[in-house]
């Protein structure tokens, strides 16, 4: 693991140094063009991040948002979101993330996650303890709240929810204390500080989910698919990450 | 407004570090309790605000999201909210604000929205331009896009908007290229950087949007209610603020 985490750091070191140039600049970028700053710091990212992990692991599998996938069906793989939350990105909000998580037969078993422009980072995986790199504060651990009512829910947009999902969704709003809309990957890394206790989304991606289920695990939370399957390739999108076991389970039984 | 300033920066000041220490801690606070150390930080930065300037204006009203307002009938009344985004406050994000406005005869003439987690300040007002202490990047200046389907729309949360209000606000969210949900004030200091184009909100209060509007006019954008009338104290608390006059216009139209 150690080897992992410290050449997972390194490209995530590098990616950063490629994204924050373009924070909070283009006021006039045509988004809707492939050669928009946005696009060019996604795939610059999830470049270097592929050219240091296929350098360091040859054999590995890598699979990212912006480029096909390599040897997806290698027993490890890397799986890449170089910006998850591109609407916060390019609205100039500190909240994206880039996401970085290693799948060992299709199941997460490492994940980091990385805030260039705040210098935040979670990492934690098996073997691996939770650990944040910090400079806003906060400290690794979930929180032992077990009932719904004093739950803080947290999840992206509404606009994730369509049909029965939109229905089971606002059924667990409706048990649980607040919820905060927004945030996209930062509410997980939220949720691993004790600062966020459940987060339930829909449509997630292997990218977007595989560095954050290790990561929230290490930390004492609980993370599953709205079936409360553990997330493993292949799985449906649904993502459900609680504080612990029974706040996890008070979940499952409203949705 | 320079004695102004500079008194409103101290306050700002000396309640951000009464702020700080509350963030990110409290992972078994009872936020139910008035004793809680969110309503703490609350109370604490109001009263420290309001100790500054009422010894450096003591002719002038004070009005607080926490407190009854004191001489509110002066000419001059200064408006605060100490913590706006509470929910993202108790969520540990560094998106909350500390809103100081300036009312004179009941209408904002100088603002100041500060994130004292980040470092951001913005400040601006009449005959005060638009300026920035800005850690994370960017700089002062509304985007010029006047087509609402290049603009991007931000919003607190959908459950602000009710009846009638939530039909104009789904008409407005249809023509606009793309919401983003959260934020609190901090989305009218990313319109102030042109990184959001529009805002639209319901049921803000004086303390909500005084601070808002000198910031974003002497930026470059345009703050009205949704009738296209200035805010001013006893306006209904619906705000739309565009990037420039041409897209607020076309915005008001749609809503």
């Amino acid at each position: 693991m150690t080897a992992w985490v410290k050449a997972a750091e390194a490209a995530l070191d590098a990616a950063g140094a490629a994204i924050r140039p373009y924070f909070r600049t283009g006021i006039t970028a045509d988004l809707k063009s492939d050669a928009s700053p946005v696009t060019l710091a996604d795939k610059l990212a999830e470049t270097i991040i592929r050219q240091h992990l296929t350098a360091a692991f040859p054999t590995y599998g890598f699979m990212g948002e912006e480029f096909p996938a390599t040897s997806g069906t290698a027993r490890y793989v890397w799986v890449v979101d170089p910006i998850d939350g591109t609407r916060a990105f390019i609205t100039g909000r500190p909240s994206f993330c880039t996401l970085l998580g290693l799948l060992e037969d299709g199941v997460p078993i490492l994940g980091l996650i990385d805030q260039p422009i705040t210098g935040e980072r979670w990492i934690g995986g098996r073997d691996v303890p939770a650990s944040l790199r910090n400079p806003l504060g906060g400290c690794i651990g979930t929180r032992t709240v077990t009932a719904l009512n004093e739950a803080e829910l947290s999840s992206t947009a509404p606009e994730m929810f369509v049909g029965d999902g939109a229905a089971r969704f606002a059924r667990l709003q409706a048990h649980c204390r607040r919820t905060y809309w927004g945030g996209d990957a930062y509410a997980y890394g939220l949720l691993a500080i004790g600062q966020v206790d459940i987060v339930a989304e829909c449509g997630l991606k292997p990218w977007d989910w595989a560095a954050l289920a290790p990561v929230i695990e290490a930390a004492g939370g609980v993370v599953t698919d709205w079936s409360g399957e553990k997330l493993r390739l292949g799985c449906d999108g649904s993502v459900l990450a609680a504080a612990n076991p029974a706040l996890h389970a008070a979940a499952l039984a409203v949705l």
